[in-house]
């Protein structure tokens, strides 16, 4: 059964419209994604939002009859509302007509397997949330074990990560910790650190990839600490023939991703 | 000299704050850069602002001194005001100590020269401008000829593609057309069209890719009109191993230059 919003100033209207903030997600666990694409893409991975909020007055959409018949089903909620609320939710002027709020998940290391997947990314102070959701949409291409995001980072749950994601922050696991926290976890098994690096590198082509990789992305502004750097078992150089030194954090990552990839698979 | 501008209703303020609209871009031919970093990436270049816009009361900067120095002796102008005001001319909250305003250069096909480069970026109705900027960048990292972009892309003068090129949009040579003037132009001479496509494809990995090759990608979310795809001369896939049967347009075009680069090289 639906219930029906119609003031702005509804309590569940302003808990859902802090949901666009990070403090405010952190605190309840939960989070917004916007369309029904993406919604659809977190259905077909097996995630159904614990509440979803509808425009009402919009054209009947078979797809979106489904998802609200599979919230029911799984004992969620379901909110009809106005467009001018859910825009208001959403904070864009033209607002998609279903957002669905999902509870986060598990982030912690100990639920990676390492020996799932050849290729792991990890991201270093990735501060980007569209880079954040490209890495994890490259993850999802290269078929990555997870995206493993290290020491203060972009939030995975943000509406503009989940969008650049593309739906792969529902497929491509995540996990979140301090470098003193992934250091030792790495060690406890097997797996190598790569890096691109200028400082005692090899060319990136054809370098002697290991599975599992961990492909270790840094900061776009600042790059990997030396410390980082100095902590990977392979540096490799990427050709830079212009005048700058590094490429986008999201590109490197996945230049060098598709090489490991090859590399593996050779 | 230095002209002072106290007031927000100037009208060089009024100009200024109106070349954040790509219609008052294109009307006046200019265009706004902000902060030292991409200034000094310009000056480096040989391209120097027509007018440079300095917050009043920050701390000496000797870089920004020789700037301004250039810039007086190329007969620009150089405006001193309060950083209130370049805040409101920027629209950003935290604006950057300093602004220059740039002309438009010519971006016809005729200035290109395909036998400068053996790599080359085309873009088709990009819409992103971080997605076109990060393009730039990785046109510069190649070594690319350029980067051309056909029918409906964002504008390569805004401020967010251009902070995205990292200072790329004045050192990689770019071009607009229609798709009717790029294809008879490219076909006037030697030079390889490429896409990734899933359609009558080959692996992208060694390839048979020869220069100059023109690395065609397509929008966002529509991907390219299969009538452009079949225009292409060389056609590869690329590995997608999850559930996404593409990548974000500036990794894909990014993975594809460096696989590229490599095979050119041999």
């Amino acid at each position: 059964m639906r219930k029906h919003i119609t003031g702005f100033s509804n309590p569940t209207v302003k808990y859902l419209r802090s949901l666009r903030d990070k403090k405010h997600r952190k605190r309840s666990g939960q989070f917004l994604v916007e369309g029904l694409r993406l919604l659809e893409d977190a259905r077909s991975t097996g995630r159904l939002p614990a509440t979803l909020v509808m425009a009402e007055g919009r054209a009947a959409h078979q797809l979106l009859a489904r998802l609200e018949a599979d919230v029911v089903a799984a004992g969620g909620e379901v909110i009809a509302t106005s467009p001018d609320i859910l825009s208001k939710i959403t904070g864009k002027d033209n607002a998609q007509s279903v957002v669905g709020v999902f509870d986060e998940w598990d982030t912690g290391l100990a639920a990676l397997d390492r020996s799932a997947a050849p290729i792991w990314l990890v991201a270093q102070a990735l501060r980007d949330p569209g880079n954040l959701g490209t890495m994890l949409r490259t993850g999802d291409a290269v078929g990555a074990g997870g995206l493993i995001l290290i020491d203060d980072c972009a939030d995975p749950f943000s509406a503009e990560a989940v969008r650049a994601s593309m739906g792969a922050v529902f497929t491509v696991p995540l996990a979140q910790a301090r470098w003193d926290e992934f250091l030792p976890w790495l060690r406890e098994g097997s797996g190598q650190l790569l890096a691109a690096s200028l400082r005692d590198a090899v060319p990136y082509r054809g370098a002697a990839y290991e599975a599992p990789c961990f492909i270790l992305v840094g900061n776009e502004s600042q790059g990997l600490p030396q410390e980082y750097e100095a902590a990977c078992d392979l540096r490799v150089t990427m050709p830079m023939r212009g005048r700058a030194d590094s490429l986008n954090a999201a590109v490197a990552g996945a230049v060098l991703a598709y090489e490991v990839l090859a590399g593996l698979e050779g």
